[in-house]
């Protein structure tokens, strides 16, 4: 087997060799066993986000993506309007999907340094009551940026709206509970901070919205009505599941636990992001956003300004030494991103720190 | 690790260990490794239909149904009409899809044991010009039946329609080669004949069809001509891919290829369904279809008609002596499956039928 380089990228990203291990068993989409996973990998997702008695966690084949259109198309009626609150990609992305799916929404855009805040969302609530939903996009991984989720929550509660939050790369590190803040849907996927394999994602959506989403869906392969429905009666996924990414999620749930569940995983990417900060200004790259609005997730850093640095080369070069990193995905400033998540210590991104420095030396880009 | 039972159902399927094992390895799904492993498989699955001339392979994440829908979203346009061909569940669904993206349609249904005929397929053209589309299932699953593709794909292409055909679980083991076939599309996955483990599905679409169908999509996530023009564009799957389902595919399709390619697959499940027959036949079971359009994929048996059998005993006896078996799909008569494809050969199928006839005798439904 190749020795493969730890990806500093949100997802795919490293897993345990004991969560790939989990892959080396076929499992019959009908059993029992295999029904039992499913259900016992729902429970333990609902358990996370302190929803388990508010909603129902409705698991999806294929990527995140496919989980938001989901939510998008099944929770709000055809005639509902949404809120897009965007600072990024995904939020551009969440937009387009409602575009596609012909309902009717609105986007209040800040810049992607700027997180949207309460006071906007209650000002812009004020002025459309035509509004029934507001999407948010909580750690916007176009940038790292992590908007002020809590706080809109109540807004959004206070002029009787309902919430829909793209979770994708924060769920499982950074605390969100439904106990505590209210959502309609709350959507999240097996290869982020979990530290599962991509494969599918999954919705938590609040039981009474999902119970009246009936025939809402624009589509059979996505309606989270029919999906939820259908297994609460047979134990089964519709159509066939991914059964080793299932298998693979079991087991990094596993993981997590022993591990110490959120608080441990939250402080763990508390700690590489910290180690990566530390290391990439000692050797003088400067982060796209301020500290106080950056998610322990994915940090974006300035490319150095140099005639001899390129990103390609850059990137092959921190590749060799073991390390995958990631493009930006800003269109003004030339970027690149690093992740904070993986199965990846404070020790192994001083690791790649140095990598990245070695790299930049070799290019003649730093003098250090 | 548990020592996992056959399972001789129809997908998710037995896989070999070397094919599980390429699944440990996590891949950047940004990484050039990993594009040019995705572009690999493409050129393979197009080739083994004969199509790398004609038409794009389109990978998609998810499972089987998500690559169907997707099709006739795409490829179907909105003022399009679909006569969709029944003779079981896989066709029902089809239908519903249609029903659900809002796309015109009508159905001919025969009964379950009764193939399409190319001479329903002419008379139905003849009397209705507004189909745009039509959509067959090649090995319907439900019961394991082969409808006449050579022949319908004539009729269609001689009334100038367009043929959409889900050969999920025939693909890579029935041959269909798109240079005698025409066919617009054709929809297959990763864990049924190939042998790969699920959680994506492939379409080949038709390279002037797909290039026309910009903008016809219902869904983002589903919009297969966005999925091919950025895949096309950049090498990268739109949105993060299922990055170990497509390594194990990878190395499923090394394996078909070290058997000998679709002849060798085809015959081994020929002698998988005949070991099956015969060793059936000599307990006393008989078969739902007769033998001349029984697809060696599924074959679908009537139950003992015996007070003391119940499936759900029968299935627990049968797989604690290691193999899965499925249940019917059918309304009308008691029935079973058990699936011939897989890894798994003629020796292993008499052990199946071994297991089956001590499970019959243990709970007494057997005189033998
Ligand atoms: C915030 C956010 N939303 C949505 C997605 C889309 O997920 P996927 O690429 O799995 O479709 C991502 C992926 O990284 C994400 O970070
Ligand atoms: C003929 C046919 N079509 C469609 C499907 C649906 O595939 P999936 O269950 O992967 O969604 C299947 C699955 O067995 C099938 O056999």
């Amino acid at each position: 087997m190749r020795n493969a380089p730890v990806l500093l990228t949100p997802g795919p990203l490293t897993t345990s060799m004991r969560t790939r291990q989990a892959m080396l068993v076929d499992w019959g989409s009908w059993d029992r066993d295999f029904n039992q996973l499913t259900a016992n990998v729902c429970e333990q997702l609902l358990a996370i986000v302190g929803a388990s008695a508010s909603h129902h966690c409705v698991p999806l084949q294929g990527s995140g993506t496919f989980a938001v259109e989901a939510a998008i198309g099944t929770l709000v009626p055809r005639d509902g309007k949404v809120l897009v609150l965007i600072n990024g990609a995904y939020g551009q992305r969440l937009a387009k999907i409602c575009q596609v799916l012909g309902r009717s929404y609105s986007v209040f855009e800040t810049s992607e340094d700027q997180p949207t805040t309460a006071a906007d969302v209650q000002r812009l609530l004020a002025g459309d009551p035509a509004v029934s939903h507001v999407a948010l996009i909580h750690c916007e991984t176009s940038t790292g940026i992590l908007n002020p989720l809590a706080d809109i929550a109540q807004v959004v509660q206070r002029h009787g709206k309902r919430l829909i939050i793209d979770a994708m790369s924060s769920f499982g590190a950074l605390p969100i509970d439904a106990r505590e803040i209210p959502f309609e849907a709350l959507i999240a996927a097996s290869g982020k901070c979990l530290e599962g394999v991509p494969g599918m994602g999954f919705v938590f959506a609040e039981k009474n919205a999902l119970a009246g989403a009936q025939g809402n869906a624009h589509s059979l392969a996505m309606d989270l009505h029919d999906q939820h429905a259908y297994m609460a009666k047979t134990g089964q996924w519709r159509f066939t599941p991914p059964t080793h990414v299932v298998a693979a999620l079991y087991e990094a749930l596993q993981q997590y636990h022993e591990e110490g569940g959120l608080p441990a995983r939250h402080q763990r990417y508390a700690e590489n992001c910290k180690t990566l900060l530390q290391g990439m200004a000692a050797i003088g790259l400067r982060t796209f956003l301020p500290a106080n609005i950056q998610a322990p997730i994915i940090v974006t850093f300035h490319a150095p300004r140099h005639p001899r640095y390129q990103f390609k080369d850059f990137y092959e070069r921190v590749k060799a030494k073991g390390f995958i990193l990631y493009p930006g995905k800003l269109t003004q400033v030339e970027t690149f991103r690093v992740g904070c998540i993986g199965v990846v210590g404070a020790d192994g991104m001083q690791v790649a720190v140095n990598a990245v420095a070695d790299a930049l030396r070799e290019m003649q880009v730093l003098d250090i």
